[in-house]
Order: structure tokens, then sequence, then C-alpha cells
């Protein structure tokens, strides 16, 4: 099964606690390592789950990287931290990996606050050019840090993002001695290119390819193209001809960027070599490197979309391991999938975007069944969005699904491109709120504050199945923009599927039996929390009222007039920042009406919040059952 | 001086309603029509000023686009509408266009809600690929549209945009016909590059080219290294060949879209055949066209930059009118520029950045100063950003200035980039508020609900010149993730300059003398709208108190409960969309102080504001002095 050996006892790994450790090896040590560090990710991730075969497949790299560099003074900057396992493991953190992704515990991204070692917070793709830039535009004007380098590691699918772009384009407008390197693990799926692709690792050493480029070269040289004096000139010449050969250059080709390559990057002796020889030559250069994603383990090796992030599995078999409860329930972006088919079976003008994640949207159950009608842009959210309001000017209806976090990238796509003109796109926003174990920059905390501003956007969540699948076909019906927020994880358990309706601005009442001066206002799946804390408050003879908002926007001001009239107490609880937030919408409206029962408001506060489980972070963010519970409490002893 | 005849009578004009009637011209009468229609334009913006450059320069384009393809049926899509002025002048907006950007006239851009010949909303550069790929690939999944086409005019600076590039890397993921036309009209700015240019125009078409080309085709065929069953990589070796000349083609080369040029744009004859042949051609294909800003009027051609936008000039000198009152006071734009040089002599880690607007920004004025330390990273937002970010993490601090509603496109990289990481950068967002005549694409009205969000950062807005200052030099101490925004136009006049000092979190009191029920709390420029009405009323004896609130974030909590406890009545005034802003905030911190005067929100409601000048526009949403007054007199008459 396996192509790592377990069972080596981890003699060198375990000798390592900083890259100063590493250097004391010698180069024929290195694959030892290299094996080590597998076992020991194969081992950890098993259990403790996280991004898997990025960081199987850039171990080398990372292990030459640091036995050639002189970290942390030389810079490494990685493109999201998947690939960065073994940087950690490397760099001090062997130890603490194991708590990789818990509370408290090691984040699972390159985060300078945890590490001097990690020079950048690389949690959202496609940064790590640009930032890895300004530093090291940064030393070339700091006279003491001439000497020092910067290295950014980006992967094939992040150079799709127009930030990368926006980087590489900028790359050579001023003096810098940035070096890019490419880690490109496409091959291990796209077997097609592979021939192609080794003949042009030939070719860069060979010296058939030399004398063909003389040949060329001096045959344009006659004809008067190309002259000795431009040395720019000449460059472009040489990835001119490389480009004809290989489709994989089309990025940083003619970007005025040198290019190296493409070579094994599981060949560490050879990319201590190439690092050797590259590491102080002068300018931008790229470096591209062909890896296979979850290297080593034949499992991840032969499908590396479903070990990008694979969950708990046995090291041994490869076998992943599911839990019980996972099986029963349904999970938000299944329904989303699901239903959206079921519309799309019916209207023809429906289409379905993804901006690289078609399984982790479920957007993949539409592109089997509706191929023609689906399309996964990559990483390039912006794109996504406006290309979304483009198809729906050609008169479609798309539905967009994005994560949260990474909505925020499409900000002025929604404003622009979609709200000012009205048009019919449907945002399904997936990972909204608490994500839990990626932390920091995959909370989808702040789309109800900037959706909100928004002029003509509807803003719904949904709190369970049911009302997702509603508030898609309110979104069918409104054809006009509108945003369904729905988190990561399963929605509550629906013993048989039942239709409801959810009208545009309208919301719930989830339980107003009996007298209650207080009554709690929820948004989307956290109400189930509500729900909880009002059936436990009940037995403990605490009356309390519940009203599932459903819409921030348009508000439901008919539900609120009343509410503002009836109860002396409101709780608002949203997963997402307070601040602007659907707490703040009903203070606001509040001030409006002149009404001015007390609010309480649940939700996010001022402050970063870091990894964990959703339920440990809901806790500590004061967000759950028991804040409803000990808020009510508080207000029924008179401490509020 | 001109190049353009102003003296036609415009015979040809006057008969064009439609492009229907244009199509009845003779290929031979477009140059006369050309002509005329520059002459329009000249006569038209001299008096009312817009954008003048981009429009001079894309005369014959529109006129051959509109010759050869059948619109509206057909698509333009317009990148950024500076180019688009003949294009509304031909589609039955002749008349129309002396209102071009005035209240309840037509809009500086193209507005599908104005005009079915404008089928895309574009303010903001680099949508049209992906838009124009939405509407492209909609038609190719419409049986009855399967003849529409559609076609995209870019500029060289727009593809710049990471947006642009996302689009392009997906314009030939599935089947369509797209036609994309870079406007190319760099060439003159940089001469430099100008003869490669049109030695390139001539290899395209010569036969030495072609023999040239056939002569490498069979060199490189023999080494086996293309075929002729290889369509896609003969189209690559056409391109390499192409890319090996120019180095202008290194965006689109190698994403497999076939690309078409260099061409004089022109020379209308060339260009209606052009696109006659390529009209009906299959896969997406870009058309390259070399064009001059401000062809035809000699001044604007000589100085392109100066001439993108001029204001008002006289059309026969080219010389600009400048009013007396502009040359008395100083634009904020300058006031910011004029104290980061002087920061900038003392501090030497300070460095600015600029997105492709040194002059709109006066960045420039760096750029004068600290060349090396001043970066113009063209339109790109995002990266920006994230680069501001890098400069940071290597010990600089940059100031990036961008105008607000351009930052939407930053707003990841703001969070992820910067104030999750504590970065020192401070934004300095430009052109915040009613910016005026640009319109519902340009206003900064989202900047103090989405930068609020933010946990980390501190978000401020001054008043006044020295308030300006004050926080300029509040951020280089803070060495932390700061935003200032402030507007478009001229700040209040400053007899001498002054300075004073705005601590983080701490608000200023304007006017608090004597009793009063009733404060207005205000934030920024627009703050001097209070000041006018303060005393206005104080003149019929009311009186009302005036606090400026300087920062948003953090918010001053021991003025805001000084407040609460002291008045009857808040008017909170703000140049933003009100949900979520700095009235909401307000309203939110009394709710948790339980203290509820009642609170009159003054800002942007939520719908979309169009064009017209900024007190006109502020007049309508009901933001000026004016609205202060009334609802102050309807406090006192009890209506409130």
């Amino acid at each position: 099964m396996k192509r790592v050996d377990l069972n080596t006892d981890g003699q060198l790994l375990t000798t390592i606690n900083s890259p100063d450790d590493l250097k004391r090896l010698s180069v024929d040590q290195l694959p030892q390592l290299c094996a080590e560090i597998r076992q020991y990710l194969i081992h950890h991730l098993a259990s403790n789950p996280g991004h898997f075969g990025s960081s199987m497949g850039a171990v080398e790299l990372t292990v030459a990287l640091h036995y050639v560099y002189d970290t942390p003074t030389d810079r490494l900057v990685w493109d999201v931290g998947h690939q960065a396992y073994s940087h950690k493991i490397l760099t001090g953190r062997r130890e603490a990996f194991a708590s990789q992704r818990t509370l408290n515990g090691i984040s699972g991204f390159p985060n300078p606050l945890e590490s001097q070692y990690d020079t950048f917070m690389a949690g959202h793709a496609s940064n790590s050019i640009s930032a890895a830039l300004g530093m090291a535009i940064a030393d070339k004007n700091t006279p003491q840090n001439q000497n020092r380098k910067t290295v950014a590691v980006i992967g094939d699918a992040s150079i799709s993002g127009g930030l990368a772009f926006e980087g590489l384009n900028n790359a050579s407008n001023n003096p810098n001695d940035l070096l890019i390197i490419l880690n490109d693990n496409e091959m291990s799926i796209d077997d097609n290119v592979g021939a192609l692709h080794r003949y042009l690792t030939e070719m860069t050493v060979s010296s058939r390819y030399n004398r063909l480029r003389d040949r060329v070269y001096r045959l344009f040289k006659r004809k008067g193209i190309i002259s000795d004096t431009g040395k720019g000139r000449i460059l472009r010449f040489n990835n001119s001809l490389k480009a004809l050969i290989s489709r994989r250059q089309n990025i940083f080709e003619g970007l005025n960027i040198r290019y190296f390559g493409p070579f094994d990057g599981h060949d560490v002796h050879k990319l201590v070599r190439i690092l050797q020889e590259i590491k102080d030559m002068k300018g931008p250069r790229l470096l591209h490197l062909n890896t296979i994603k979850g290297y080593g383990f034949e499992a991840a090796e032969n499908n590396p979309a479903a070990w990008h992030a694979p969950g708990k599995f046995d090291p041994e078999t490869g076998e992943k391991i599911v839990s019980a409860s996972k099986r029963k329930c349904m999970k938000w972006q299944d329904i989303f999938g699901n239903t959206l088919v079921k519309m799309a079976d019916k209207n023809p003008d429906i289409c379905a975007i993804t901006a690289g994640m078609p399984s982790g949207t479920s957007v993949i159950k539409m592109m089997e069944k509706f191929p023609d009608r689906t399309f996964d842009v990559g990483i390039s959210e912006g794109h996504a969005v406006t290309f979304a309001g483009g198809l729906a000017a050609g008169g479609k209806h798309p539905f967009v699904a994005i994560y949260s976090s990474f909505l925020q990238r499409s900000y002025d796509n929604i404003i622009n491109d979609i709200a000012i003109q009205g048009l019919p796109v449907t945002i399904c926003i997936d990972r909204a709120g608490l994500v839990g174990e990626d932390g920091v920059t995959h909370h989808g905390l702040f789309d109800l504050v900037y959706l909100r501003a928004i002029p003509n956007m509807t803003v719904a969540s949904p709190m369970d199945a049911p009302s997702l699948r509603a508030l898609m076909r309110e979104a069918e019906q409104l054809k006009a923009p509108m945003a369904i927020r729905y988190p990561r994880g399963n929605a509550p358990e629906e013993p048989e599927e039942q239709e409801i309706f959810l009208p545009q601005g309208k919301s719930r009442p989830i339980y107003t039996q009996g007298d209650s001066d207080i009554a709690v206002i929820s948004i989307g799946e956290i109400g189930n929390e509500a729900v909880k804390a009002v059936k436990y408050l009940r037995e403990e003879n605490i009356n309390v009222h519940h009203y599932d908002l459903v819409y921030l926007k348009p508000l439901d001001t008919e539900m609120l007039s009343a509410v503002a009239n009836r109860y002396k107490y409101l709780i608002t609880i949203e997963d997402g920042i307070v601040s602007g937030g659907m707490g703040s919408s009903v203070s606001e409206y509040m001030h409006t009406l002149k009404r001015y029962p007390q609010i309480i408001k649940l939700g996010i506060a001022d402050h970063w919040v870091h990894h964990g489980t959703v339920s440990e972070l809901r806790k500590q963010e004061n967000i759950d059952s028991e804040a409803i519970i000990n808020t009510v409490k508080q207000i029924v002893a008179n401490k509020l």
C-alpha cells in the first residue's frame, strides 16, 4: 500500500530542532530525513486531520530550502500553508505539531505570531508573490539587508489567482532578487502533458536543446530580429522557445522573470544543487518544480483531490475513517448541491459556478449532471462573480458557490458587476461563520456586515435544510442579487424532506408560546443553539421566545415593530462579527422606531478568533446555547 | 494647434441617431464621420468636463465596431467607460451627451439602465473580459443566440488588473467566440518601444515574416518539437515568434487565445476590414490595436496623463481653464502628498504605493522626491495592499493611497495581509464619500462599514487639513494597521499651517458652548456642513453642539458616555452608507450603555446614488447643512 516505510525510528528527525541542526546533515542523509518527515506527517495526520496531499508533495523542497538558505534571516513565504507542514516540523515545532489546528495548539498555516520562521500569514491563496516582493524590495532599500534572500513558494492552483498575476506582473518593476518557486503538482492529475514536461526538462539541460537554440538564435540575428545587445530580448528568446513546447509556462513567460525548470521536485539531491546555483543570482527568478500531491502515500497519489484534506485515516491501509454521526446527517453543501441539481433540472437557465472548489462546495453534483452549465473557474473569486454577472446579463441565472472568507475577494465585483445592475445572481456562501480548525484566515465572519451595506442585495441565512431549499427557490423567483449564507458541517437532522416557504424579508417565529419578557432573535444555523437554550430554560420554568430572522436584508420591520412592543429584552445571536452585523441592524431599527427594549448582542467581538473545533470556539466566543442560557439567567437575576 | 477641423458642420454626424444610420454610410465616408465625432467631443468636453484622452483615441474603433457588428443584438462590453463616449454619441445619445455626468443627465460610463446598447456597467477597470465571457458562453448555451457576437474592449492599463488576467486565463475553458480588443494607447507615452511595435505590425502582414515563420517551423518539425497534428501547438508557435519581438504581448500569449495585431487603431478603413475578417471566426480571439490617447488634439497627444480628465479647456488653444476658487484652496490629495514627503524626509522607512493613480492621489510628489521608495503598481489594488504588507514585514512603513471605491478590491488583502498580522500599513483612502460626476460606481460609500468590521484596524477621517496631517503623524507613531479616509476636492481653507494632535480613539469637541439638548456627531469632512448648520442655527437662537468623532474605530467611548448623559437628541452625519456605518456604531454603543438619547442618522440611505455635483448630491441625499438645520428645526418643533 504505502511507499513510505513507517517503521524507521525517526533517528534523524528527532535530532532536528532547528534548520541549524538540519545543516549539520550530509546531503546524502537528506533522502532518509525526507522519508522520516513523511512518516511523521502520515502518523500525525491520520489521527489529527489536516491538509495532507500538499505537504506530502513539498517535503523535499522544504528540506532543500532550509538546507540551502539561511532561515530565518532568509525568508520563506509559503503560499497557502497547506504545503508548510514540513516547514513547521523542521523549525522547532516538531513536538507541537501534534497540537496542530486544535484549540491553543499551533496553526495549520504559517503565522508570524507563532514563529519567526513564518514570515507572512498564508491562509488565502495567491498572496505569496506580492508579499515576498515587498520583503525583497524592503531589503534592497535597507543597507544592512543587502544579502538577505527571499523565496516565495506558490502552487500551480494558487498561481491562477489574479493577485498572483499582479505580483508576477510587478516583479520586475523594481530591483530585487526574489526567487519564486512554482510547486506544480498538477502532473499527477493530468498525465496527458507529462511526456511533454519531461521532454522539456531534458531540453533545458541537454546539449541538443542548446544546439537547437543556437541555431535558431543565429537565424534570428541574421534576420535582424534580435541583437546581442538586447539582453532582455535574449532572455525572452529562451523563454519563447520553451513556451513553444510546454503549455505550462503560460503565465510567467514574457514578464521578464528568469525561468528555470521544470525539474523533479522529489529529487532532493538535485534540488539542493539547483538552489545553490541560483541562490545568489540577481533579479527576479522563477523555478518550476514538478511534484506529486500526496507523494509517498499511494492512496493519496492515486486520488489527490480526495486526499487534499482527507480527515482521519488508517495510516497502514489508507482507508478513511468516517465517524458514525457523519454518515447520518447531511452536509449543508450537499443540501445546496442536491437542491441546485433539482432546480436546474426544471429551469434550463440555472447554472453553477465554483472558484476551484467543486468538491468543497458540492458544485460537483451540478458538474456531473449538467457539465455544460457548470463552471469551475479555478482560484479566481473576482472573476467568478463578474463572470456570473455576464451570464446573468446573457439571460442565465447563475448560482455562485464560494466560501465566505474567500468571497471577501469578490466584494467589488458583487457591488459593481451584480448589485448596481440588479442582475439575477445568487451567491451561495459556504463556510460562513466559525469554520473551526482552519482558523483565523478562514472564518467567514464579515459577510453579514459587508453585504448588508450594499443596496439592492437580499441577504438571508437558513437555520435548517428546509430553509436552505426554500431560500434557493426564493432566489430563483426573485431574479435579483441575493446572498444565502450557510456554515461548514452538517445541517440539523431532518427525518423526512419537508417543503417550506420563506418569502423575501419575512422572519419566522420559532417559539412564541406563553408570556415572556425576553426574546431571542437569531439568524442562520446558530439559531439551533437558541432552540436548545429555550428548551433548556423552559425545563427550568423560564419562558423565552425565539424568532428566526431568516433575512438580514430586507429586515422584517413588521416583526421587529411587534417585538419592540412586546419584549423588554432582546438577545440577538449571530455567527459573525458584531460590529455592523445583525444585532447592530436590530439596534439601528429600534432607534428608528424610538422603542428601546434592552438589546444584548451575542456574536464575535472585535478580536481575531484562532483555531479549534467549532463547538470549542462557539463556547469561547460566547455564541452557544450556554451563552444564551447565562444571558437569560442574568436578566432574570436582574443583573443585566 | 489642433489636428481636428472644428469647422466642419457635422453634416454626417447629425444624420446618425442609431447604428443603423451609421451602416448606411459608405466606408469612404467614415473618416469624415470620425473627424466630426472628434469635433463633437472637443466641443462638449471643453465646457462640460469628462474623460477626454481615452474617448478621443477610440473614435475609429467605435465607428468600425458599430459599422461591422449588429448592435445591440451583438454586444459591445467596454472596459471602463472612459473610452465609450463615441459609443454613446452613435447610439442615440448625441443630444443627451451635453447632459453627461450632470444631475439627471446621462452617465459618464456605460449603464444598462440607460441604454440597450450598454451591455454592462463599466466603472471599475478590468471587468470586461469576465463579463463578456459570461455573455458569450450564455449565448453558446442558448439555441436561439448561436449567432450573437460579443466583443470586449479593454485598455492596456486595465489589462494589468488581476481580474482581467483571471478572465483571460478562463477564456478558453469553455467553448465561446469572444473577441477581446486590446486598445493599447501606451505608445504615445513610451516612445522607446514604438519602433519595435511598428516592426511587429509589419511582420504580421509581411511576406518576409511568413517566410521566416515557415522556415523556423520546418526546422522545429524536423527536430520533432512540433507536429502538424497539434493545432494548439501551431498557434503557440506563432505566438511565441511574436512574443520574441514585442514586449507588449506578455499577458495573453500562451493562454490559448488567438492573437491578431498589433494594427493601427486610427485607420478606420483597415479596422473595418479586419473586423469583418475576424468577426465570424470561432473561439476566443484577441485583437491588439495601437491607438494614441487624445488622438486629434495636439495638447492631449503631447501630455496624455494631464488630458486623461482635463477639466474645462479652450477648444481652440487647448489651454486649460482653471477657476479662481480652485487656485486658492488646497486639494485633500495634495495635503496628503505634501505631508507624506515631509514625513518621509525624516523617516527613511516611510514609502508610498499607488495603484495606477500617481497624479490622482498625489503620490507623484513622493515619486519625484523619493523615487526608490515610491511604487506605482498599476491597476492592481489587491497587489498594492499585499505588497505593502510585505514591505511592512520587511521593516518599512508603507502608506498606500487608493480611491475608496477601488479599495473594495483590496478587502480580503486588508484583512489577511495587513490586519490579522497587525502590520504597520497606513491606507490613505482618497475619494471617500460622494465623488460627484463619476457617479454610482465611483462613490466611496462602503469603506466605513467594511473597515469597522475588521479587528485591529484603526479607522479615522479628518475634518480639515490640520487633522489629516495629525492623523498621518499618528499613523506613523501607531505602527499598526490604520485607514484614513478623505474626500475628493478641496479641504476647507487654512489661513496658515497649524499643527494639532489627534491621539488614537479621541474625538474633539467643535462647539459645546452654552446649553443644548441636541448634539451633532460628525466624522470627516462632512463635519464642515455641521459647522455651517450650527452657526446658522445660532443666528436663529437655537444652540446646537457639535463633536467631530475623528476615529470611527476605536470609538471614543468616554465622549459617547458623556454625550449619552448630556443630550436628548443626537444627530449623526456621515458621507457614507448608513447601514452599519458611524451612526449605527453610535446606536450600537448607546444600547451597550443602556442610554437612549434619540438618534437621527444622516447618511446615504439604502439605495444607489448616481451622478451630479457633490453639493447637488449632498442636498439630494440629505447630508448637507440644510439637512441638519431641518432636522434640528423638526426637533425644536417637536416633530421628531
